[in-house]
């Protein structure tokens, strides 16, 4: 059964204990978000998740979304929840106030985000896309484009999609198509043809904007010749509001995996009218701005499924009488035991909670630094948090997208059977988590950004706003007492990254190829290691909390037992990872094309 | 898309070079199996899964089955497909020509079988219950029942299931209440209701076979008073042909993640007349006999969707035209160089086709050992090859079942965003796959029975049986020269392996809870080892074959580099398995059910 709680207290932790020395707190122009007001906001966005979205995920996933004469229909009950959600001011909570978003810092906001995604993913995907275009136009678009669109954006009335794929190209944007032509007026007629296009026809919005790559007449060949458009459905009358209706239809919608009630189209383009998005060939920069911020979304798009799955599993594993513990009957007065007293049942339980954990202490860490590459007063602490945020993208994309496929087919394992069985509602969640470690870049590309973008730039700048606080935690804490093995732990999977990092940069120098061979393995390392370190940190704080008599003892004794579980039995991955980075490419690249 | 053409020269290696010294060989009663013939017999087999399973493979997971009126319909041309596999001889390959099989070496069904499994799962099914059908009715049944029931089960002209789930109890057979009350004639009346029931009621057979568990009135609680009994869909008549129907119905089919042209039905039995299989009471140990036949070929139905998934990304990653090598243009005449050239797809692909070499070798060594243990006319080696098969079962089922899921997911990742369309068909592999690493006893359930009835029974005998020839293996490689390194990572591995074996056996005996937390990870360990221990030992025929000059220079090339991978980039996984068993079950077991 799918079941979900927002894990408040949890949530509570990250934002507010964790990270009172990260310095990216405090920001001023967050005064006003005391833990009173955005304990306020979380709890009304759980109570929407469980009572709104989450009761529309099994029946969206059995009924998907139909095209029908050019217009496509979202699943029963969705109009309405988009419109309660809209009302609610869910899709401007983190947008800027000039556009009449709250401001709510993005800590928060990318809790909420994750609430979303655990009740609904199809769900969560159509304003999660919109948030992508706010930003892509805030970032580079006119200020007349700003002003026409940004507001019906982001007070969900319109909604946004990106349009990047093509039949040919996906991850190869430079071999991409689609052509704009410039008009007397200032405008473009934009042509070709784009695919698997998240949200880009459905029937929640009043208008969809499209952010459309294109090539200009003179653009050069490659990835260096694309421009970046906007071109909604509806062209706007002068009163802004939606006028006729632009050349964009909607050939198909793909019959999926999963995520079936997100509509995802394949797009027509034909002479519509679009207006250029920032500078002329410059447009991979104005997506990377969205396709970054989704990325990071994307991340947490797997947290969010992978904490229902595993909210959905404790709900089996107490429920479900199957045998009797191997330490004698727990419950002798059933006629056997609820599955969770069985080690191997615990040993999947306490995985995908130490890997939903992990992921929200460490997405919670990206999150403040967001914040503070925005609006921090202090420029070497916007550019700390800058770097942080470029290295972690990657990591929190990919690593938290591999770790969500593997909750959800662990909550599967945990119901056995009867979670082979689509009435059971968990295999939605391997169904649905699946694309995530696909779309906005594979998982694979992720690691090639880690190994290939991020790791050498400006001499290592970016790892060392990760690496610098890991060791000085390593140093500070280093001493006897209960914290030993878990920092010996830490401080070993570090070196193991730290060497890694070394012989990558080494060999990536002369062998491009060697980056690429090791690089899926080192941004698991890599992630092992942010994990680890949050989890060592959390239980430092959690120990100092017991030791002065807090009242939540429940909550930091699970979290230590839980971060315990992490050093013991999730950590030693690292060392498997650390093998094979040593070994380099020549065994992964030794067998011939044709050999295959 | 889905491409499959069965890997025969593999096939051939792992039947006809790898194993001739493991004493399961040469058996008087297979005298007649040469190469030449069991050549012919896999590519017959080859040919029929290529041109007549493959092609319903995508159509049946499109249409599934439908229950009408209590009549189950497979999807269009299984009924046609079904024929023409009766009439061909493929039902009786590997059966006994007693009841009309045609007495082929197990070492060459499960080579037959793992085809039918890479083409068409769901279809395998039907065939593949019917076989453990026979194997539970010829070990247990009376004269008169195998005299009424094998022949026709051996043809293919009637089907069989297996009834064992109930509503409220899987694992814990224990719980189960279908009653069966003894009738004056010998025959008995069984009632009650089964879930779960792979082929239990469709249209491809003249008539299906049950073989259901149930109570007697007079049957002692628990587990210990379970008995089995044939329980067919139209009684026979006098002359053996379909008579009345019984009391059998098929109350539901499941809507499943995949499998689904297999009708998982639900059963219900009213006063339905059976016969007894085996004592009374005793129906586990005669269901046991079919269990352990269809765990191994639940591991080989892995394998061969592992196979498939493999061979469908390596069709892919040669088509697919994106980015260009890091090493610079590979395909310079082409608009991008075919995604193969990328070492992430690389190590994709690789990590694919070790898993698939390195269970093909190992089960190719289990069904020797099947033969062996049948029909070898020396009882040492019968015992032997018996403690191998036992120790083996629940590795080949979980093990291979875990890496086809892997491996179907990781095909999905080569195809990027075109993998999660349903066109494409490689999701489907993982929806197919998914479902092996649950049915016939979940891979949970496999790991528990490795360390709790294997490792210890008749003080490590059956371990002995794997343990030996790796340990001689190691010893007798371990000089100077090409394969030293590999002999090294083997001797590693196998370390910790013996280790582990230890700390369990020791801790386990205190408490079964630390056997019960460290199964997983040993069954595991224990199948990374068996696999490297293959791939040494391949590793070393090739080599000489090579040195000698043989004429198949690519293949031994190959394999070579296949297993060098394995070393390099997956036997190091085993340090992870190990240390996470070492650290035993406290942290795992510590959280409170309720702190959940």
């Amino acid at each position: 059964m799918q079941v979900y709680d927002a894990p408040l207290r949890d949530m509570r932790f990250v934002l507010n204990e964790l990270y009172s020395d990260d310095g990216f707190g405090a920001l001023p122009i967050h005064a006003e978000f005391t833990p009173d007001l955005t304990d306020a906001i979380l709890e009304e966005a759980a109570k929407f998740c469980r009572e709104v979205l989450l009761p529309l995920n099994r029946p969206g996933d059995e009924e998907g979304c139909h095209l029908e004469n050019g217009v496509v229909r979202t699943p029963a009950g969705f109009i309405e929840a988009y419109k309660a959600f809209a009302e609610g001011g869910w899709t401007s909570l983190a947008s800027s106030p000039e556009w009449g978003g709250q401001g709510v810092p993005e800590a928060v906001g990318k809790l909420v985000e994750e609430m979303i995604c655990s009740a609904n993913l199809s769900f969560g995907l159509y304003p999660g896309l919109t948030h992508g275009a706010v930003c892509a136009i805030e970032g580079h678009a006119s200020d007349a484009l700003k002003a026409a669109y940004l507001p019906k954006l982001v007070s969900g009335e319109w909604a946004g999609t990106m349009c990047l794929t093509e039949p040919h190209c996906g991850t190869d944007l430079g071999l991409l198509r689609t052509r704009a032509v410039p008009q007397d007026d200032g405008s473009y007629k934009v042509s070709g043809a784009k695919i698997f296009i998240s949200a880009g026809e459905h029937d929640l919005t009043g208008n969809i904007v499209h952010l459309v790559l294109a090539r200009l007449p003179d653009a050069p060949p490659g990835i260096k010749g694309i421009s970046l458009f906007l071109v909604p459905k509806f062209l706007p009358k002068e009163d802004g509001t939606p006028g006729p209706r632009n050349g964009v239809t909607c050939a198909a919608i793909e019959h999926k995996m999963g995520l079936k009630a997100s509509a995802t189209c394949q797009m027509l383009f034909d002479n519509a009218t679009g207006w250029l998005v920032g500078e002329p060939h410059k447009g991979m920069a104005a997506m990377f701005t969205m396709m970054n911020a989704e990325r990071l979304s994307v991340g947490i798009q797997g947290l969010g499924v992978g904490e229902a799955a595993y909210q959905s599993a404790v709900w089996y594993a107490k429920d479900r009488l199957q045998g009797r513990s191997l330490a004698g009957a727990k419950y002798p007065d059933k006629p056997a035991d609820p599955i969770i007293v069985h080690p191997d049942v615990r040993r999947m339980l306490m995985t995908m909670r130490a890997y939903n954990e992990g992921c929200r202490a460490l997405s919670g860490w990206v999150a403040r630094a967001l914040d503070a590459e925005a609006h921090s007063p202090d420029p070497e602490v916007r550019k700390r948090a800058s770097d942080f945020v470029a290295l972690m993208t990657p990591v929190v994309k990919a690593l938290f997208t591999d770790l969500a496929s593997d909750s959800a087919n662990l909550a599967i394992q945990c119901y056995g059977g009867h979670g082979y069985i689509r009435e059971s509602g968990v295999e939605q969640y391997a169904r649905d988590a699946r694309i995530t470690m696909i779309y906005e870049g594979t998982n694979g590309v992720q690691a090639l950004d880690l190994v290939g973008r991020k790791l050498g730039a400006n001499m290592g700048r970016y790892l060392r706003s990760f690496f610098h606080p890991v060791s000085q935690f390593i140093e500070e804490n280093n001493v006897d007492g209960p914290m030993k093995p878990m920092v010996e732990g830490l401080a070993r999977a570090f070196g193991a990254l730290q060497l890694s990092t070394a012989t990558i940069a080494q060999r990536g120098m002369k062998d491009p190829e060697e980056a690429g061979a090791a690089s899926a393995d080192y941004l698991r390392l890599l992630g092992l290691v942010a994990m680890g370190y949050c989890f060592a940190k959390s239980t430092k704080i959690a120990g100092l909390k017991l030791f002065f008599g807090a009242e939540d003892k429940a909550f930091y004794d699970a979290k230590i037992k839980t971060a315990t579980y992490f050093f013991e039995r999730i950590l030693p991955q690292a060392t498997a990872s650390f093998l094979a980075i040593k070994a380099g490419k020549t065994s992964m690249m030794a067998l011939a094309d044709d050999a295959f």
